[in-house]
């Protein structure tokens, strides 16, 4: 069976990952990738000795690649003829007009959370809705929050039946490297509902969620308290043993070390993983709390990677190359390395 | 009728605040305040011109303070003699060592958040539980975030009967000019449930609470986001009404400017408050999210002087000098100022 | 004699403490303050009870002045009418574009560090260069840490002669309060030499200055330290002895407890002092080191006060009051309490 | 030719690195290493399938090793037996206590920054002062802010000359990950001189150092402002071309992206450096100034690795399997693909 094509637009923080996590994939084939400008992470694959090939979404720049001495295989037009999926991981509102280059020929393409929803045809979640993925020819993935969010909310409710949630997300404000955006000394709120809330609903439209989120100045992690209401009594036992089966869940506790989101993000660069990243969110075993038939936890996010996943996940779904979320899901964790670190 | 004399033992970050606080309040005479070594408030009161007389809780400094030509007016021993309350603010787990003077000569006594509760003989709120404090000995005043916490459900509950409330305290992690701890680009989470959730049930029994608390690396406000079920459903309206009436409750909203902590911090200081301090919490009315019964609102913990009001409403309740709630808070709030700013 | 009447146009960060700085002068009067929308600032002037008339700068926001009862006494224009001097200090860029109003008015002003050079006849520094401004029209005031910089070597440079200057600045990235700007677990470089390098070499053309700016991400007072080279030996008794005679220059060392940036935030807050403001740059004297000729140290920044009373000094200068750096600055230092914590 | 029996005692932040960077040289065998307990670093190790044997410093912690099944391989001693060097990475003030053992079986060792000069026979430096090392006993590594400025020193000085350098630390607080130590909106100043400078005399006796060290709230990088001043005339061409010949020193620019610390560890991470770490200092080239005989510049020291090269250098000295500096530290170059990313 040939492979998947798949193209990466945006070489940023989240298209190096795709690229890397497409990469990995045995049935899949990184076509290449596509920016505009000489950025960090274009210079970092130049020193590595280009392990993909690169093509330009703009001429803009062409002079200052060549000054450097950067190959460029072709265009963004070229790539995308060549591919199967594209995944675009443009900056926000670059999705939207790069369609129209995937429309010309015809091509897949899944966008990433900076998307308006309209970009696409269905909003995207590997375990909460896969199947209305399938044959699509547009995904918009959920956004880092909501992506590990729903994992979360998703697994509880397929155990248990969920009501409702209530979020608060305290928010990292930017990526390690980040100076375009910062927060010192601040905490800063926005208005409620915060947006994950409602794109929670957006996919699992028979929970009611709401939520307040938090800016904060730090960098390696989302942290999410969730107020999850059961419609029957959840004890914390209960909730632990469904976590526990997720493979993209990863339970930790204070007293192994795993005092914050800086400890994942230690751990995850003492693991030796590329860059320092991990796919899991992890969830804190000592957080977990009850309340009348509510269950109280916190949930770190890992905002640079955890939405690697699901992308992988939609481009089986939209190839129909797995038919179900078990399938399509269960290969990708594979090819990721995702639970290999669970004792069974 | 004459003066309630008041001594504050421990002159830092709340001492200092004490001191002040009831250096305004027409029924009370501030005599002196104690500590140990010319620390920085120390060095700032003396180059004030010692506004307040200064005793000296042990000798192991003295030879510093003559050096610096600090007056000391005498030992903590004599100014307990010529009080009749003591506010001690000494650092945690020294209250309980200077009670033995206390009870040495039958004086009473506010204890900080920072003691056991076994120091005393009441765990006191302002509005909540003044009566229990009524003729007591000693009180230990809850801590920052547990003060101001209690003042929002405390008036939700009066309003509309809760049943439970699940909060996620996004704690500042040190206060400014605080060197000897912090935390840098890490949230950091305790075991859950916080004790501030734990506190609340000590002083309102009725109402079950649980909660999470996550460090973060700012110095201006903690947040506090609060999950509150009503026994029947509580709208927004009807949460906002209740909230309005509370006088050491500032609604506030983002349109406004306040857009977090340090807003607020910035605000007060630019009143031209006293260390540009705030003695009420403030509420995000754009905040406030229902969802079922519960209603949804995230609250500023300004943590320097929050705790300032309830503190001089215990020497009212210790003292009887008001016998209830109502009249005890509200001559405290018209000394400090509190409440002066609403429009009607 | 009739007092010296002064507007204030632009009411932010800067613009508040020059408004309160000009009405502790007795020998001028604030005529009012300008700004264009109802910040933080203006709603707390409102909440204060008006203490300064308001004029508007434009009427784009004149519908939310009015529905917050806010009174409005005229135009910007009005203001300049009725006043001798205008201290300009909207954002950066604005006070060229309001400079046209001053000159159809034939009204002085003094414009902060924001400003191109052009705007203004003069680059002023109270210390440095008073004769300078002398019956000018038109001063731009050095940047906060230009300002508080010039102290300190301006001294050292008259007690000794100075050849040359390197500094390293370790800038705050923001004031506390700001949203807008930020900087999260990162510093930042700038091209050298920095403008502030260049700045004092305009102001003191005759010390060689060079320096590398770095941004950091915290807001209570940038940190400069000076490598600067004397025509002779300068030991550090000399220096010291230099220092300690600059009423603006405030000598602390980390034994008493001052041991960085926000010590100095916390202990004018201490202090009492309004916003927790210092005008004073700190000198550390446990800083102090020498090396061959050059003599090294470092200083405290204050950014969002120290500028006032050099601003206020450049008003003497522009009115012709006093007619030489030590009578100008001596008065402005009375009026605004500088100095009177000296021993001697 | 027989393999370096090399062993690593303490598992932390250095260790884990030393122990990585051991592994990778041709001509040594990492045997393996010791720590105490199942800290993060430990558990990483078991999840990647214990490449490298664990040796127990203490039994305290045994029975939780058991109980995660965690294999050990024998204690310190017996690891100690099996090397020729050990590399002593554990926390400043073991080192001293473990020579004991190091003595008792006539071992050599290198001793991290954290430890006392004392313990060691030679202060090293794998450039400035090699030749001293060879053949002796112990080794102690200059710290991370002083080997990397060291280079920079040491290359200026060979080039053309040195005869003083003022230098001013802008540190980094933490490690990421480390919640033990912290620093909150404040930067902090030492006394003067910094034993950095100190240290790069006793190292480089005849260039004459002075310093200031100043604390940021941090995580990714010190930075490190240097005026080094010439026997003569040294100019920012000069500077360069010697600085780029050295393999430890990558010349960067703002305009490439490199707009600070972090960017510096964006990048590392991006090129799929294990943990994101670089071996190499950064010389900003927008950074250098010249005034003077004396040349500014400024670099950026990542202190998670910089001294893992000269560490190694420092075991090629003891054992004289490299007679001079050229020859030891371009075989740990070569084998830790040092300076394979220049063009030529």
């Amino acid at each position: 069976m040939s492979k998947i094509k798949v193209g990466v637009s945006g070489y940023g923080v989240i298209g190096q990952r795709l690229a890397d996590g497409v990469a990995l994939q045995g049935d899949m084939e990184l076509v290449g990738v596509a920016d505009v400008a000489p950025t960090l992470p274009i210079r970092a694959l130049f020193e590595k000795g280009m392990p993909y090939d690169l093509y330009l979404a703009s001429n803009d720049y062409k002079d200052q690649f060549d000054k450097l001495g950067i190959p460029v295989e072709g265009s963004l037009e070229d790539l995308v003829q060549k591919c199967d999926v594209i995944l675009d991981s443009a900056p926000g509102g670059i999705g939207i007009k790069n369609k129209v280059l995937y429309e010309k020929y015809g091509k897949k393409a899944i966008f990433q959370g900076g998307e308006k929803n309209e970009v696409a045809d269905v909003f995207f979640h590997g375990y909460a809705n896969y199947e209305k993925g399938l044959g699509a020819k547009y995904l918009k993935l959920t956004s880092c929050n909501t992506t590990g969010l729903i994992r979360s909310v998703d697994c509880l409710d397929k155990a248990y039946g969920l009501e409702r949630v209530a979020i608060t997300i305290i928010r990292r404000v930017a990526d390690p490297g980040d100076y375009h955006r910062g927060l010192t000394n601040a905490l800063r709120i926005d208005k409620a509902p915060s947006h994950q809330a409602l794109d929670l609903m957006t996919i699992m439209p028979h929970v009611e969620a709401t939520g307040i989120l938090i800016h904060t100045p730090v960098t390696h992690g989302h942290i999410i308290t969730v107020v999850a209401t059961g419609k029957g009594k959840i004890t914390k036992e209960m909730a632990l043993e469904a976590f526990s089966k997720h493979p993209r869940i990863r339970i930790v506790n204070t007293d192994e070390g795993f005092v914050g989101n800086a400890s994942l993000f230690k751990y995850a660069r003492d693991l030796g993983n590329p860059r320092g990243d991990m796919y899991e969110i992890a969830l804190w075993e000592d957080s977990v709390v009850e309340s009348g038939n509510s269950i109280m936890y916190a949930i770190n996010i890992p905002q640079e990677a955890v939405t690697i996943p699901e992308t992988i996940d939609g481009i089986r779904a939209l190839m129909g190359s797995q038919k179900n979320s078990f399938e399509g899901t269960t290969i990708t964790n594979k090819y990721l390395g995702i639970g290999k670190w669970r004792k069974s």
